[in-house]
């Protein structure tokens, strides 16, 4: 065939689209993770296969990134939609790690609830980016995402304060100050997935 | 009208100017709180309002980036002055969240010393952003704030060799570290703001 | 002379090189420190020399960049690499001052294995940089560097398992963990490099 059917700048939304959702798929494994900790191993095994799967797709968009001469975004955009789509995995992989690394065998119901925002935020993001096609309807889930953010950051500050009360021994500090840490991390990810979502849309208004 | 009669771009210079203000007035009432906390959650809530401020500025550069065609600077710098602006008074607003949720009563005299560095030079910072729109006289200021970044440097590592010298126990280490590292990510934000700064004059020389 | 022999761009070529160079020799610093910590305050100064001569070079080729207006890759591969190099030094520097200010006299084995591969990475990344020239040969030394970098975090987590077993008290996990972090931070770096390098070649392809 002497032309492409569908032209390759098409191919970034599709591979976005699989990032999107691998990273609400890796949110849904460790809010499993964080309710039981008895199957961390295996949770975390399981996570870095999907952190794998957020590699190779993260690899691929920059590789049509640096072969594509005509862009549907500009392409630091593109750039830093796929960086932190891969940071968000990496934060949470980082949580199962941890767990495991530092033999946590209880967990606080706070690293639940902060898994249960990284959830949601991530399945508003999955939805936004399908929207990057058409870039209309985009607004009410960049609103929801920060609304999750903010969430987020209530119960990572609250229980902050709690881990600092005297409640706990230094070395459990240190251990989960680390978890929880690189939760709100993945947490923090999504308004910069929204940010840079919000910048795409005012460049095309 | 048919033209505007001020180019649009010019008011990334009045934007920026306001922000650099606003990052000044955040320093002054952090280096407040870091000499007397029992206003702590007064000046937590004054920092809050600063940052919001701010957040508004950096919000309205970004849009003014997005739709404007041609800026004073190379776009990147722009997106890179707002950024470190922000990013200092996001550091700012978490030292006093942290003497908050950390329940600290008596603060370190260190503390007030470093608030003081950050003082000065979002001062100079502040004279240096002034002078963007005549990229003149602007060596002395990048000098100065060098100088008070080395200072707060050797502030931070006096004070850290201290904490970890045994005087302390592990949780008030602990507390205390969060507070100064967030102070000295402060500091070293002013740094950024002088190279930026540089590079603007330099592609201008 | 009318004309310059060599077109300017050339010079990047020299300066990276000079760079890498530069950052392999503090490896190879911090590895000697990490055998043998008595050397402390001298190797600390030493170090310090080569992160001042990074800081040089860096310097000279953001000004090069900064007053060059057809580069050998792009604009922003150059920023990064420079940027990714100055980082790796300034975190073997946070190593060795961390080791004065936390006044660690008995090395942990596990640091000495860390700087080990990082003396092997860099090694790898400045055969790499010499190669940017011809853009050939380069894809053994990516895959060494990443395997490099993959065994450094296989350390990295190996030692923080241990840190966090109950075998040591709490100051000694606080002051343990800012060292071990700062060596993977620039282990990291490497792979950075790698990244950058790669993303340059995909360019050229």
């Amino acid at each position: 065939v002497p032309f492409q059917a569908i032209p390759r700048e098409q191919s970034f939304f599709g591979l976005f689209e699989r990032a999107a959702a691998n990273v609400a798929a890796g949110a849904r494994e460790l809010a499993a993770l964080s309710s039981n900790l008895a199957d961390g191993e295996a949770a975390s095994g399981r996570l870095r296969d999907i952190e794998h799967e957020g590699d190779e797709l993260t690899h691929r968009i920059m590789a049509t990134l640096n072969t594509t001469f005509v862009t549907p975004f500009d392409r630091e955009d593109i750039y830093r939609l796929a960086t932190v789509l891969d940071d968000i995995l990496d934060a949470g992989e980082a949580v199962a790690d941890l767990l495991v690394l530092h033999r946590i065998e209880e967990p606080l119901p706070e690293l639940r609830q902060q898994a249960e925002v990284l959830v949601r935020a991530t399945e508003v993001i999955s939805k936004a980016v399908s929207r990057l096609r058409s870039l209309t309807g985009l607004n009410g889930y960049l609103i929801e995402i920060n609304r999750l953010e903010n969430e987020g950051d209530r119960i990572y500050r609250k229980t902050i304060a709690r881990l600092y009360s005297g409640e706990f021994k230094a070395m459990e500090v240190l251990k989960w100050k680390d978890v929880l840490d690189q939760m709100e991390t993945a947490i923090d990810g999504c308004e910069d997935i929204a940010n840079v979502i919000e910048s795409i849309t005012l460049k095309h208004a």
